[in-house]
C-alpha cells in the first residue's frame, strides 16, 4: 500500500494538535497549516541524517516562527531522530521534556536554533548561510555544500529585523538560503489586513531576492516552487498560501487556532476532516515506516561525504574548526602579550582591542569580524581580514551596514552553524539595538563576541543619545553573558583571550574611546580570569577598598594615591568582569573585598551605580552616573559628573569621618 | 539686491562647517549636503513661527539623521528663533550649550525630538503624523491641519525600525508625512555599495508610499518634488540626490566629511568654492535679513489660526489637551477605585489593567491605546476605544502589528506632538525589542505608558524565550523611567493613576499573566506613590522584613504568616516602584526598611536578584531567578525555581539561625 503525501502530512497535523491538547497549551495553527510544505521539505529536499544530527554538511533548517514548535518536534520524531521520543512529545511543554514551548537548540539535537522572538530565526539563518559559503570558500564543495531553509510567519516578516536580514542576504547574494513563508494572512489580533498593507514580494525583490509563490497545500505546487528557488541564484522567498489550522473544521483560517488548543470536539472534527483515524499519539505503522524511509534519504550522500572527509588533506583542521577548538600553540598571541609587557602602551582599549585582534586574526583563521558601519571607530578590522563579499565569500570581515540587530542575529547564526567565531562591533549604547539577539546568544550558549566601544561619557561630544549609562548594569543582569570592561591594553588582551576560550556563551567587551594609561605590567597570569583582583595593596593601614572597572581603574589609582598621602591605606581592585568574579571561591572573594574588615568599600564606574551595592554593601560609597549624560568634551564631562580624583577623594574622606 | 537661494543655503553650510571646526568635533557632511533641500523647506514650505515655537498647528520637522544637528541649529538661528543665539552656536557641543552633539528636544524649542539613534526619528514622525490626523478628526481643520516633515539619511533607512515605520505609515495612509532622504550614497564605512544593494524606492512603494526623486542641489527640482509629494495622497519619500559635504573642495562626496571637522584649509577652500566671503559665524546682513523674512512666512497663517482658536467652542478642551493636563473630576476613575474596595477581585494584573483602562478611557478622551499584536493577551483594548484606521483616524486603538519597536517610537512621536497620551502593550520580555525607544521616552521626558504583561515565569509554557528574567533590573537601571509592578487590582489602578499623572517621563507597568489575590483593601491613599510601603506589620517580635513586588507580594504574605506561626515577626513590604521609593525622604525609607534594626531583609521577586542588595544589604537574602527560565505550567515553574512558601520559609529560618 502506498502512503500518500497527505497521510505523511496528516501525521504531523495529528501529533501537533494532540500534543497541544494534551499540554492544554500551545500553537496548533501553524504546524497544521504548514504540515504540507514541511512534509515536502523533509521528505524530498532537506539533506539530513537522523542517525547523525550533527553531520556537518547537513542542510540547516530554522523554524523562525518558533511558536509552531510542534511542527519541528513532529518532523524530528517521524523522520527517525532518536529524540524526541513519543513520550517526550506527550510531555510537550512540561518540565523536563525537550519539547519545550519554543524550540531550544540546547535541549534537542536537530533543533538548529532557539526561536520564538520573532524575526530572529530568519536573521540567524542568514548568518548560517554566510558561514556555509565562507567555509565552502575555504574547504571546497567536497566538505561544505549545504543549504539553509527557513519557515517564517507573518510576524517574522513584519519585525524590523526582517528588513536588516533581507537586506544583508540580498546584498551578499546568499542563493542557498530558501525561506518558506507561511502566508496564512492571520496574526494574533486577527487578519493581517488589520495591521499591514505591504506587498511583501515587491519588498523582497527590492533587496535582490527571488520570490515565488504556491498553494501551500498542494505538494506538487510546493515542489515546483522549491525547484524554481533551487534554480535561481538569488536567495529565495516562497510565499506558501496556507490555511492556518488546516483541517480544523470550524476554526481553520482564523486566529482561534493560533495560540490555544483546539478542544476535544474540534479535534474530533479535524480527525474526520483529515481522514485520520489513529488514536492520539499513535501513528499507523505504514505511515511511520514511510516517514522513517524518507528520513534515510540522504544516507548515501552522508556516506559519500564521510568517505571524502576521511581522505581529505584538511581533515584535522576541519575537525578542529567544527569542534570549535582553538588552535594549539598561539605564538602570535603569546608574542603580543610579551610586547605589552615590554612596552606597555597608553592607548584606548578599543585600540588595544584592535592590537589584540591583529594577533588573534593571524593565529585563528576561524574569526569573522565586522561592524555595523563603525569600522574605524570600533577598530574591528585588521590586516588579516579581507572583506567577505558576494564576490569573495572567503573574506573574513563583514561590512554589516547600519544593522546592529541584524549583525548580532547573523553572528548567532554563524556561531550555531559552527566552524567560525564571529565578532562584531558597534557603540556600547547601541547594545540596546542588539539586545534581543544578545539575549539569544546567551540563551543558545553560543560563542559570539560583541565589541562595544565608546563605553561611557568618555565618548564626549555626541552627547546623551550616544553615552551609555545603564548599559553595563543591564547587561550584567543578563544570565550567561560575560561582560568584560578592561582597564588597559594588557587587560584587553586578557579579556579577548577569555572571550575566545569561552565556548558556551557570548562575551561582550566594553571598550573606551579615550586613551588609558597602562595599569598592569605583569602578564604571568591572566588575572581578568579572576573577574576582580587586587591591583594595588594598601600601603598604609587599610581603610578603603576601591573597586573600579575599565577607564576608572586608573582614576581609582589616583584616588588611592591621594588617600595614602593623607594617611589612609587604600586597596585598588580592578574588576573587569562580575561574572568571572562570581565564579571564584568564597575565600578569594572575601580576600579581594576584604570581607570582615572594617573598611569603606567604594565603587567607581562611569555609569549607573545600579547593582554595585552587591560589592560595596549599603554602607559603602557608589560613585557613578545615575542620570543621562551630556554633550561636551570628555574631560569636561568627567569633571561635570564628579569623576575626578579631586571630586572623589573628599567624598571618601567625608565618608571615613562619618 | 536679491538674495539667492544659494546664498541662503550657503549660510547654513558656513555655520555648520565653522561650528564643527570650532568644536573640533561633529558632522559637517550632512548639513552641507542637505543645505539646499532644507533651505527650500524652511523658506518655502514649512509652516512655523519662530516667535512662537510651540504654536500648536505648526508643521513638525524631525531631523532623523540627528548627527547633522548643525543643520537644525543653523536653520533655527537663521530663521529667527530666539535661540540658539550665535554665541550658543559658537559653543556647539560644549557643556551648557543647547546646541548639543545631537538635537535634544529638552534643550531647545524648535527641536521637535531627540534624534541620533538611527531610524527612530522617522518612526517618531510617524507617531506625530498619527496624532495630527487623530486630533484633526476630533477638532477639525480649523484647529489641526499641519504636516510632518523628516530629513533622513541612509542609516535611518537601513535600520530595521525603518521597515516597521514605513509599514505603519503606509498602512495608515499618512499622506501628510513627507520624508526627504539625503541620498548621498555614503555611510561611515564608505560607499553604501559596501553594505546594501537595495532598491529603496521599490521597497517604499511596496508599503504604499509615493516615491519621487530630485537633484538635491537644484532648488527648483526640490520644489517640484515637494509639490508632487504634496499633491499625492500617500506618505511620500523624496530621494534627494546630494553630495555629502557639498562645497568642500577635496573631501566632498566622501565619508571623510561625515563625522570629523574639515580642517582649516578645506574650510578655506570651501569658502572659495561656495563664494562665501564672510568670517566664521558672521552672516552678511542682507542674507540675515532674507532668512528672517522667510522665517515670518507663516505669521499671517498663525494669526488666522489664533483668531479661529479664540472663537472656537472647543477652546478650553483643546487647550487642556495640548497642555497635557488631565481633566478635572475623574468620576469614572473614582467609582472604579470604590468598586475595588467594595469587592476586591482576584484577577491577573493584566486584567486589572484592562479594568482600570475601562474607567480611564471613559474619563480621558486623550488616551490612544494599542498593542504589538497581543491585544487579547495585553488586555489593552477597552470598549471606549474603536480602532484608529486609515478610514477613521478618530479611533483610539491602534493595531500596531508585530512591530514592538515601531510602536514604541510612534508612541514617543505622539507624546511629543501633544494632545494625546499613548499607551501600548507587548510581553515584558519584548521590552528588549522596544528598548532603544524606551530610552528615548526617558531621555525626551515624554508621557508614554508601556503596558508589559506576562512579567515572569508565571507566563508558563512558552518557556525561556518568553520569560523575562533580567528585564525588571535592566529597566530599573534606566534613568527617568518609572517601572511599576503592582501586586493586585488596587495597586494596578494606583500605578495607572501615577503613570498618567507623570508628565515628564515614561512609565512601564509590569503585569502578571496569572491571577493574583487581592492584598490591599484600603484605597484612601495611593500607597504606590510611596514606591514601597509596609503592607503588613510584624505581629511577633520583628526579625524579618520581606520585600516583594507584583505577583510575589501575596507569596511574601504567605511566608510571613508561616514565620509568625513559628514565632518570628515579619513585616511585608510591597514595593511596586523603586523610583517612587527613591524619591521618598530618608525617615520614610528608614522606617519601611527598618534601618538600624537587627532584622533579616529578604527580597522575593520572580526575576534576577540583580540590584536588590540596595535594599536588603549584603547580609540579607535575595530570592529570585538568576538563570533563564523553562517551559512548563506556571505553578510547576514557581516550585522548580523555589518560589513557594514551602521553599522560602526554610531558607529564611536557616539564615536567621546563622
Amino acid at each position: 500500500m502506498t502512503v500518500t503525501h497527505t497521510q505523511l502530512a496528516n501525521a504531523v497535523r495529528a501529533l501537533s494538535m494532540d500534543a497541544v491538547q494534551e499540554a492544554n497549551s500551545g500553537h496548533p495553527g501553524m504546524p497544521m497549516g504548514m504540515a504540507d510544505v514541511a512534509t515536502v521539505l523533509f521528505t524530498k529536499y532537506l539533506k539530513y541524517d537522523p542517525q547523525d544530527p550533527e553531520w556537518f554538511d547537513r542542510d540547516r533548517f530554522v523554524l523562525s516562527a518558533g511558536h509552531g514548535s510542534m511542527l519541528v518536534y513532529s518532523l524530528l520524531h517521524l523522520s527517525g531522530y532518536a529524540r524526541p521520543t513519543m513520550d517526550e512529545i506527550r510531555h510537550f511543554r512540561q518540565l523536563g521534556s525537550p519539547c519545550a514551548g519554543h524550540p531550544e537548540n540546547f535541549l534537542l539535537r536537530g533543533v538548529e536554533s532557539t526561536t520564538g522572538p520573532l524575526g530572529q530565526g530568519l536573521a540567524m539563518a542568514v548568518g548560517m548561510a554566510i558561514a556555509e559559503r565562507h567555509l565552502n570558500a575555504h574547504f571546497g564543495d567536497d566538505l561544505v555544500d549545504h543549504r539553509t531553509w527557513v519557515i517564517a510567519g507573518d510576524g517574522c516578516l513584519m519585525e524590523g529585523i526582517n528588513h536588516e536580514a533581507v537586506g544583508l542576504a540580498g546584498h551578499l547574494k546568499l542563493g542557498r538560503l530558501i525561506t518558506l513563508w507561511d502566508d496564512n494572512g492571520i496574526t494574533i489580533d486577527g487578519g493581517t489586513e488589520l495591521s499591514t498593507s505591504e506587498n511583501v514580494a515587491a519588498r523582497y525583490e527590492a533587496s535582490g531576492w527571488h520570490v515565488t509563490k504556491c498553494d501551500g497545500h498542494d505538494p506538487d505546487a510546493v515542489r515546483f516552487a522549491i525547484e524554481e528557488a533551487l534554480a535561481d541564484p538569488r536567495p529565495s522567498l516562497i510565499a506558501c498560501k496556507t490555511v492556518i489550522g488546516y483541517g480544523a473544521p470550524t476554526k481553520q483560517g482564523t486566529s482561534a487556532t493560533h495560540g490555544a488548543p483546539l478542544g476535544d470536539d474540534e479535534i474530533a472534527g479535524a480527525r474526520k476532516e483529515l481522514g485520520w483515524d489513529a488514536k492520539p499519539f499513535a501513528i499507523p505503522p505504514e505511515i511511520e515506516e514511510a516517514w522513517k524511509k524518507a528520513g534515510q534519504r540522504s544516507r548515501n550522500e552522508h556516506k559519500a561525504w564521510d568517505d571524502r572527509f576521511a581522505k581529505s588533506a584538511e581533515k584535522d583542521e576541519f575537525e578542529r574548526r567544527m569542534a570549535g577548538e582553538l588552535p594549539a600553540g598561539d605564538t602570535a598571541i603569546k608574542a603580543y602579550f610579551d610586547s605589552l609587557v615590554a612596552d606597555p602602551p597608553k592607548v584606548a582599549t578599543r585600540k588595544a582591542s584592535e592590537m589584540a585582534l591583529t594577533a588573534i586574526n593571524e593565529a585563528l583563521p576561524e574569526t569573522i569580524g565586522g561592524s555595523a558601519d563603525l569600522t574605524g571607530s570600533n577598530n574591528t578590522k585588521t590586516g588579516a581580514t579581507a572583506p567577505l563579499t558576494a564576490d569573495d565569500y572567503g573574506g573574513r570581515y563583514i561590512y554589516y551596514g547600519i544593522r546592529e540587530f541584524g549583525m548580532s542575529a547573523a553572528m548567532n547564526g554563524m556561531a550555531l552553524h559552527g566552524g567560525v567565531i564571529p565578532y562584531g562591533g558597534t557603540f556600547l549604547v547601541f547594545a540596546d539595538y542588539c539586545r534581543p539577539a544578545i539575549r539569544l546568544s546567551a540563551l543558545q550558549q553560543v560563542r559570539v563576541v560583541y565589541v562595544m566601544t565608546h563605553d561611557s561619557i568618555g565618548l564626549g561630544e555626541d552627547g546623551p543619545t550616544h553615552q551609555p549609562i545603564e548599559h553595563l548594569a543591564s547587561l550584567r543582569a543578563m544570565p550567561n553573558l560575560h561582560v568584560y570592561r578592561p582597564a588597559d591594553a594588557l587587560e584587553t588582551a586578557e579579556c579577548w583571550a577569555l572571550s575566545l576560550k569561552r565556548k558556551d556563551g557570548p562575551s561582550l567587551l566594553a571598550l573606551s574611546r579615550q586613551n588609558l594609561p597602562p595599569v598592569r605590567f605583569d602578564a604571568s597570569e591572566n588575572l581578568c580570569a579572576r573577574g576582580a583582583y587586587r591591583l594595588k595593596a594598601a600601603e598604609k593601614d587599610r581603610r578603603v577598598v576601591l573597586l573600579a572597572s575599565g577607564s576608572e581603574v586608573s582614576l581609582a589609582l589616583e584616588v588611592a594615591q591621594s588617600l595614602e598621602a593623607q594617611g589612609h591605606g587604600a586597596d585598588v581592585v580592578s574588576m573587569p568582569s562580575w561574572e568571572e568574579f562570581a565564579a571564584q571561591d568564597d575565600a578569594y572573594k572575601a580576600d579581594v573585598l576584604a570581607t570582615g574588615s572594617d573598611v569603606l568599600r567604594v565603587s567607581i564606574e562611569a555609569g549607573a551605580t545600579f547593582g554595585w551595592e552587591r560589592y560595596t554593601g549599603t554602607d559603602g560609597l557608589n560613585i557613578g552616573i545615575d542620570r543621562f549624560g551630556a554633550s561636551a568634551p570628555a574631560d569636561k564631562l568627567f569633571e561635570y559628573f564628579g569623576l575626578t580624583e579631586a571630586a572623589i577623594t573628599p567624598r571618601i574622606l567625608s565618608a571615613l569621618k562619618s
